[in-house]
């Protein structure tokens, strides 16, 4: 008998970045043009394109076993999925993108409740009407379809509830922020019953398990040098590798060579300081997945 | 004391269409890249340009005092607005949109009553919500984020309700439509405050005036002929003119020059017949308004 | 009953002239993405779009009743067809193309004969061989698929035939034109069987009509002025009207008003002339049809 | 003997919209990929392409006998050049551009004057040194290769002297502008020597008088109707036509054709005027040329 | 003596993979706009970027001593070359190509011998010939210039034999595969003279050894890990390293570091089994050529 | 207390090789849309990107402490600044880029000499002048604002001084070359006070050093392979091992495993050699950093 799990993925503006991770993972994932179902290198797999909005909707009815979502989708539909793991990567930075309640800049409100009898346009319409009924305060939510920022600068509405990652482009519209609505990022979420399907449980978590790997992989290197013996000491103490250094002879028995899995960024202050005690031939390698 | 009116014009797929049919009607409207407020040449007139699903409300609160947008979201909307006039105009065609429910093209449903309990997907919720109850027929409707066609093809939802106009789209992907669930086309809204103010009505008059005569010039022409005289009397019983022709003596007194302006369409019927007649040194050309 | 005249288009550089030549006739063909069969307002036609290469040979098997090729392709498939008419127009400028025989501007070949036994690359096979054949000079001709100048530079053949509008493409490459092998322009040809159906040949005789009167109208245009009636006579003289201009009186019984079509060309030498004369209140306007 | 003329055509932002204005004259010019001497259909002319700030050069030098460029380049260069008349066109609107002094929007500076012992960033070198000199003030010029705006945002120099029409990008970058250092729009200038000759002149000249007469063109059209003979006085008061109105007879004797040349602007408030006086018939038409 | 190798790589659809392919294996290549010779760090090749169609007949003739192509073009050509490897890479999938006799999908054609008497579109004339007269089907077989889906769906003739690599395209066009023709990939071929010149065979011979390498590595990966000494016999088994696994000591006596290359797609299998079997610290890393 | 260095990287053509660089050495930086100051993940760090043109005035200002540019704008604004390093990379090879004087292809000119009392064009006016009064030949320099290869073809001035990597864009124009006027490459330059700023000029240290790091990695990889004992002395001579191979003992006594990094170039020759004395599994690996 085949198995086969339903995955979807998100369209849009994390398509690439999500093919991309697939591919490290070791799915390589083909769109084809006119073809709605991407050609995947696994057989137990059929893959979806979806929307992010509709995801959760799509995994809780059971017509998709698992799906890539933000959190802020997941809670905009009230959907009751089992949510698997965060996934931390985006299209612009690594942090997590949130939603912001922002108003012109030269407008005189300061925080929500300056806001009560306004018009707030939200493409997040649940979650911005719970945020204000939570609060207390008394303002007119509608549906926008896009373009958000630009309806306080035409003053089509007094403020809007809207997703960043840096600000940037709120910035540049200028709005000013007043409050954080909610943080999100990316979850893994599976249909209940299909968590509760050994076969299913067992392939999404392998699924899980590759995805994170591949994620870590992108923030780590492999760096190897060789160093005289008598400062290996000092050196391990500097080194935050994630395992234990491997250490191997060379033929000068003086020397030993040094290998370590460490996040990219620290390499940058790392290698000055061992060069300071010593160190020589370091070379600094890619990885695809750190597990 | 200066008066203005704030305009509402639908920003997309006939954002293009509508900017050019303004400049016809007298009104250079430039869209600046980073301003939101239009540059017209008109001090009387300010621009916004919004999506048309969100035009409706804005003309209803008043935030405009009048908008161009589509019957299909003013009925959505359920807006309690003015509708000054139709504007026959598209981005491909010249027929009016319609929405259709649409079928997987090898699924057994052939008529509305066939989709009781099924999953309908469509941008459209109210209108289409209405549509079924109004038959009598129970069905989940949910709100599609574009792509709905797709939604079939991959198994996401049972039917659709989708705008076409010439049904190409849905055809190319091997969907069947079963009913027409509306008609559409583009409408000049005003709020009823605005309709109510005597200059606000006048100017928005006159645009209708202007606009209705540059979409009738679209399909005209101007022609002008050599005749015998002999023939001008045949010859005016088949040349379809807008108002009655203008016929000038020429010097040689058994010739006349004849003038009309006639449905472009009609003229590649026309000339042939005329040339059978006699007529000569036909010259066709192009008007900016016939009102 | 219902009759249709099945008419192939050519794609590719002349599809999108041809497009705006069939509407400026009064035909508007709207080329769907994804539908081969362009729509078009008049419901007696059916419209292929076809490579300019095939184009003679589905007119000769009746697949198509009249369609729209160059000279050179009819002469390539030695095509048994009936060739209307000539449709002088082009993606670039008004001349015919010419096929040119092109070798390296540093190579010693002056003349077609000093090619005997060398290499002849050409996307245009058979009129090529022709050509050699004719002239006695023994050479091996082969396929070129596309990019052809490039072949000489890259030292793949020694010399190329070469279709060309202006030259400008053969001199950037470096090559030299040592001569014409054919000059060729677009033909509208017919089904020598849809020719002798009368209601066919009706109908692509009104074509040809049209389309005629379109491409003239691209090169005239109207001219109105006012003059004094004394310098009419000889103003006449300098007039290169279409027919004899059209004279109207004035109230200012001094004065008349004179109007004539002309190419647009001789406008420039014309209005400087006129304005010497004492005319005034020239304006020029555009023709969409000169029949 | 043939004699040719020269003609420098500026690249960049205008050279569309030049191209366009000289076919409309009557001149059609053909840029080939990869060829520097653009094709004319008139063997009197020779034309390049040259960057407008280099153009008062080339003319004064006379490389060129005639070029077209920015009243400010001319001045940049302070070149001895003959100034044959002004063109007001542009790739936005018709106002004139302007150099403007701007500052960050949130800076001190208030007027040129509290700049002294800034930096100053520019393209306009020249002029911008003189215009400091001229009021006194002391400053640091210096030359600014591109997106000049960004260098006060960016904190690299405290004001920037640059060139806006409609000062929508100084705005969107968050400057205020505290003077206008010159204005400038385009114009034609002549070789001193080829203006003295007596056939460039008239070719000149001639060239000048046709563009002059595209340009007023582009804001008028031809407007004709139908009206009662015995409001036709009262009319002929409000219609501000270029001559005198065309006025025509009718087979019906109480009615009159009348057909005047305005400017395009006004149409849309003389329209609803004229119906309200009982006109009909009421056909616009586009105009190439009014001289 | 400087020796010279030339080599022709395909233009159009697998230009980019190919020059990609090259750089893993060691030589770089930039492709100058306007330069019909590409660069390439290494003094004994020249490269000329050809039509895969015409890449056979210029090796076979010694215009090039060695280039790339398809097998589908070889047998076209008939062409007397040595075919040194086969190269499997393509720009979807990793599959082979193949050339598929296709109907229209509602035809009634369901083999070869349907479709005796009637028309076949093809760019493959020779091979497409042969296979029909092999079988005995008596069929008129012309040339098509591209786009031949189309031409069933269009009506201009009533099969195809096209190229396809996952059917996705012909199934787009609503066709169906009646029988496959042939199968085709990559082909490194070379002149037979060339290949009997020993300093030319032997850089023939690297080039091969590299570009096989480069291909081999990128379906391989790296793999490192520590796991208990005790589990290293178990894990062995279920490693499918290419090489024996490298197996180091570590400073705890009861682990090991164990590297092996494995292809990444068993990766995705292999890692949870060795994570159940104690593993830890596992890092991927990637390859860039395996001999 | 905080420090930060203000560090100006190049704007336009080696932008993207810029970023890409800093990437590979630990630095990420993110060019958000309509923000100037990019995004970095080194609180440290302030980066603006600049013209190469301004950069060392910005410099020796001080308004930067630290920028890329090239060696040809440095000596064209005579910067008093330190030179830090040299960094060869290119966006096109990795030749440093040279500045030409070259003339039409078909001109007399063959020397500087014969230039005496003609135009040259240049963007780098100042350096071409001072090159030109050492050899004391007196010329007419003028500034080109780009497109500077166009203006010996349109005769608009007799030479140019333009930069080139390949030579491919001046050949293209039908230029030849007639002298080197200066070799250029980028330079790490820092401000003065900077430089003796210790913080400063530890950070601008290790920022050198990783960017060397990674430019080193470029050019060279990992390569493992095993090999029988006995042909270990043998291949090491073969071997251009950076730092001494990395000798491991494998289970076989017979073999042992060898890591070198060496040149990628150098890879394809010694591959097939080891393969010759017996070495196998071979792999080779990319490098990020090597220092």
């Amino acid at each position: 008998m085949s198995n086969t799990l339903k995955i979807g993925l998100p369209k849009g503006s994390l398509q690439d970045a999500t093919i991309k991770l697939f591919a490290k993972s070791g799915w390589k994932i083909n769109l084809h043009h006119r073809n709605y179902f991407p050609d995947v290198n696994d057989e137990e797999l059929t893959i979806s394109m979806c929307r992010a909005q509709e995801m959760a909707k799509y995994v809780e009815d059971g017509v998709l076993d698992v799906g890539m979502t933000g959190k802020d989708w997941i809670l905009e539909n009230n959907s009751d999925v089992v949510e698997v793991s965060s996934l931390v990567y985006s299209k612009v930075s690594n942090r997590p993108a949130r939603w912001v309640l922002a108003v012109s800049g030269d407008s005189p409100y300061e925080k929500p409740e300056d806001l009560a009898g306004k018009k707030i346009a939200t493409e997040l319409l649940g979650v911005t009407k719970r945020y204000f009924e939570e609060k207390g305060i008394d303002v007119e939510v509608f549906y926008s379809w896009g373009a958000t920022e630009a309806k306080v600068v035409e003053g089509l509405c007094d403020a809007i509830v809207e997703v960043t990652e840096t600000g940037t482009t709120i910035k540049a519209h200028g709005l000013k922020i007043i409050d954080d609505v909610m943080l999100t990022n990316t979850r893994l979420i599976a249909n209940k019953d299909s968590w509760n399907d050994s076969w299913k449980r067992k392939k999404i978590e392998n699924i899980n398990l590759l995805l994170q790997g591949a994620l870590k992989a992108e923030k780590m290197v492999g760096l190897k040098m060789n160093m005289p013996k008598d400062v290996l000491e000092k050196a391990m103490k500097v080194m935050p590798s994630l395992n234990s250094p491997t250490v191997s002879d060379l033929s000068d028995p003086k020397w030993v060579s040094v290998e370590i899995m460490i996040e990219e960024v620290a390499v940058r202050e790392l290698i000055p300081e061992l060069i300071d005690m010593g160190a020589e031939g370091i070379i600094e390698y890619p990885l695809n997945k750190v597990i």
